[in-house]
């Protein structure tokens, strides 16, 4: 694919130099992704394409350009592409997000849409879609491929389907299918998933892939099953082997999982590295805007070992390859006018940001206009919960005795989002659970809220609650209400709030509100601008804090609860999840 | 785009061992065209298809394969691509073309049918897509682009055009628009070029180049207009030019022109050699046979210093991505099982070669079976000629005196194709040009075989000829007939015997014929196999060299005579052509 200028004819005469061109940056060390090398050039842009890169110090042809730039000497290089990020884990709406990455030299993602989608289906991608389309970066959309992501077991606001991925396929700037996590129904060759994929290809989208911690013979299956790329490689010999199969591996650095490392350390004696490329995939509002998004990524690349130059490459031209577009990611003669302006190849201090020829960022400051652009979704009501009272929030327990045997979800750390059903005996009080002896027990709900009326009501060990409540509508995949309380006043107080300002992050103690972060588009984004979503962001991380959760970012601590594709046993609204089994387990055995 | 197995689900099982896999090749130094690393493996193919690659010796596992193939630590690569070649110029038919390389190791060839598409218009693209299809090898076709290469200055024996390019795009084995001569022509954005560009591009092809000698904003222009690749590179500045600009550069080593080693002198250094890739252009069916194909172009990139893994890199993977395919070029999961066994990195002497898994060459000899399949286009005539006799080859001159003022075709040097016009006094005899006491004058014929009538009778200096006649109806690029010739009974015996013939290549002294080689295809392919056609060719290089062209190989001398893209003039069937001023111009100037 090509991104195609409105008028090639024009771009043919700026380039054999018969009318002046919009734009010439000269003064710059220019990095040639294509051939490794660094040398002085004049780089010429017209109609948002580059048209021409002269190595000559071109005194005389500068006349041929409207504005001419000087990059005082600094790194010229590509805009940066991520390869997979999900814009929503930023809790920023795709224009909020765009005002905060393109700073950092961002120049396109590619967004998989899948948080949205589970809450809003089809529509979801056509807001994300639109949302993002006239910006001064580029979003890309591919396509979610496994909502719900297990079908089954738990319930989403949609179902996504082989007519659905045809259907939105023809919209412009969709160009691939996104992450196809159901890992197994590839390798089986489920229905489900080789219809989605045959549609996807017949479309011409590429098929983004999804397999952690995958080997041997399951990664040649799930090749062969269509994907050809993946982000999720978190070892050193997972990265050595998905590399040598062929697949393209994404390195990633989101605000909680950093990959970098561990890849680097086992293809940095690799000849060839065409097949890795960079990506973020959830990155929250405060770290891109006071760590940074891709030019961050690249720091680490380099931090890792990895040269710069071939930083600058994974981190653009390999990943236009990826999502295959030609003129994408490098800049040369042809290619859409994407380029930074940077101090150095190590800390990528990104000093000015083109995207299609024009200056959109410069020292870190956005200086393109970026106007707000309404959207029904961003009014529209997700917390479609069955009404509940506080009564609600108290655990029955079916005994008469003081004990009973209950199947609680347990965190293995606090670092982890793994977790397995443990059966053990808890105290009850008055045909309720107790767990006010027991300081690492909580209460436990998932509320559908997508108008089923149903929920689950269980408990969680060693989740890091000490006392009130945290609740969330960011709660992946179906992003259904999670709430851990350890007083059903606190809960009941969660619920209600964000029932109210429909749906987002809240906290409570002693039955009072104490901390609230509103995500009102679909209870996943905020309306407000990044810098307020970061600070609001840092309040609810403090107020979690102070709950007993230790993590530095406890944001999603809750978001592992209900995620029934990380092992071992989940919580669904449809009850406790024997991940594994693929089965639904009752809270209170017999 | 990928080549589609049958059935994705067999493969998945046969990956996930559910079943045995047709065959297994062990024992071999696997090269792995991802990473550059070489390991031991054992590789498993199922269906046409590698549905894995186990690095550990295997032992267990190999009963899972019907088949299984010691490949005695030979090395494994994968197939060899040929980025770019016109199988006429082999003079062998597509059939008896793959009986020649597959045994060298060439699985996958990128052929642009340009030479016969000038003879016979469309349907020439149809019959060498037809003869091409469901071979022991996978030759895939561009669609010609500039048929007739330089319109109103030639008459060609059709006219391709916009229409004709999405009508055949359509054709299975159809990926690309062929090498886009008419440099000019996209540089200026002239209608011609950027229609057929788009519509190539509308139809998912992409688009050859062909710019030689280009530089500076030229190849910024042409980038633009839409061809990605060139494989007319010769100069060590060129090929940096074009690989900073982002050019796919093929590096050609022809039967005639070999342009390895000044590439690989400029590119040796750079850190990246993505856009690198080999093709042979054209290679006649001697060269083939006596020195080799792709094994060749290879072996010459590491005698010129690249590294083999490297060299084997740019004659596969590199390609399969230059020609936008997903899952050729290397020997992977999910890949068409196209490889080879080589003795070392080196010389690679081709052990074994495997297209679609199944073995089809072993040490040098095919051994898979190839069935005749005669078409129509096979014995179809293309000789129609006007209707001359012997007085028609006494050139007239339009004067009463004793010498007259002619325009003179007239070489360079024996080994240049590059030609000009010098205007001189020749000598006159009873109304006829006499060339009797001038040994390095001979007289010239193109003669129209498309049935317009019209011929052009002109003269050529240090053409090589020093007695009788040479005449050839391969005759780039719209393969008229030529004859250069001293005496008027040779040129005649050579026209009549050609005529009669079907088309082909004739020599002839003291006007009887000294050497035939049959082109009964178009007047361009002969039917014979491959072993009778090199020694026919071996005939007539002879019989060429006795008439005292001193070329090595001089079947192709007269090839350059009527080729107008070639600076500075040329002959066509309209006449003297100036090329630069793009114009006729009088054999005698007033």
């Amino acid at each position: 694919m090509k991104i195609q200028p409105s008028d090639k004819r024009e771009l043919l005469k700026a380039a054999m130099g018969k009318i002046p061109c919009d734009l010439a940056v000269t003064n710059v060390r220019y990095v040639n992704v294509f051939t490794g090398e660094v040398y002085p050039a004049t780089v010429y842009v017209h109609q948002g394409f580059v048209i021409h890169v002269e190595e000559k110090e071109p005194a005389k042809e500068l006349n041929l350009a409207k504005q001419v730039v000087d990059g005082e000497n600094n790194f010229l290089i590509p805009g940066f592409i991520d390869a997979h990020i999900h814009i929503e884990s930023s809790m920023l709406t795709p224009r909020n997000f765009a005002r905060a990455v393109i700073p950092r030299g961002t120049t396109t993602v590619v967004t998989d849409p899948h948080e949205i989608t589970n809450v809003f289906g089809e529509d979801a991608v056509r807001y994300m879609h639109d949302a993002g389309y006239g910006l001064p970066m580029r979003q890309f959309i591919d396509i979610p491929s496994c909502v719900p992501a297990v079908p089954g077991l738990e319930q989403a606001g949609a179902v996504m389907d082989a007519d659905a991925v045809d259907r939105l396929a023809k919209l412009p700037n969709i160009i691939g299918l996104a992450e196809v996590m159901d890992f197994i129904g590839v390798i089986e060759g489920e229905d489900r998933m080789m219809d989605i994929i045959e549609v996807a290809e017949k479309n011409g989208l590429y098929i983004q892939g999804h397999m952690p911690g995958a080997n041997g013979r399951m990664i040649s299956a799930y090749l062969i099953g269509g994907p050809s790329t993946c982000h999720e490689t978190r070892e050193t010999e997972e990265a050595i082997a998905k590399l040598r199969a062929g697949i393209h591996v994404d390195a990633r650095e989101s605000s909680i999982t950093k990959n970098m490392a561990a890849i680097l350390e086992g293809v940095r004696d690799h000849t060839f590295h065409d097949h890795l490329s960079f990506c973020t995939d959830d990155r929250e509002a405060d770290d891109i805007l006071y760590i940074g998004h891709m030019d961050e990524v690249v720091r680490q690349a380099v931090k890792n070992g990895m040269n710069g130059i071939a930083a600058v490459k994974c981190a653009t031209l390999n990943t236009a390859k990826e999502i295959h577009f030609e003129n994408l990611g490098a800049v040369a003669p042809g290619y859409a006018a994407d380029m930074l302006l940077v101090d150095n190849l190590a800390d990528f201090n990104v000093k000015s940001v083109f995207y299609m020829g024009q200056l959109v960022a410069k020292d870190g400051k956005l200086v393109a206009d970026i106007q707000d652009k309404p959207a029904e979704m961003e009014s529209r009501f997700s917390m479609n919960v069955p009404k509940l009272s506080l009564d609600d929030f108290r655990l029955k327990a079916p005994t008469t005795g003081e004990t009973i045997k209950a199947n609680v979800l347990t965190y293995y750390s606090g670092d982890l989002s793994t977790t397995k059903a443990v059966t053990e005996e808890v105290s009850v009080k008055g045909g309720y659970v107790d767990i006010s002896n027991d300081p690492n027990l909580c209460y436990a709900m998932i509320i559908n809220r997508y108008g089923t009326g149903n929920y689950t009501f269980g408990l969680v060990r060693d989740f890091g609650l000490k006392k009130g409540a945290n609740g969330s509508t960011v709660s992946h995949d179906c992003h259904n209400l999670s709430i851990v309380f350890k007083d059903p006043e606190s809960g009941f107080a969660v619920y209600n709030a964000l029932v109210e300002c429909g749906g987002g992050m809240a906290c409570a103690d002693n039955g009072e509100i104490t901390g609230l972060l509103k995500l009102q588009v679909g209870g996943l984004m905020s309306i407000d601008r990044p810098e307020q979503v970061a600070e609001q962001s840092d309040k609810m991380k403090k107020a979690l804090n102070n709950l007993g959760l230790p993590q530095k970012n406890p944001l999603l601590r809750i978001a592992t609860m209900a995620l029934p594709v990380i092992p071992e046993a989940k919580f669904s609204d449809l009850g406790l999840v024997d991940v594994m089994a693929k089965k639904l387990i009752p809270i209170f055995p017999q």
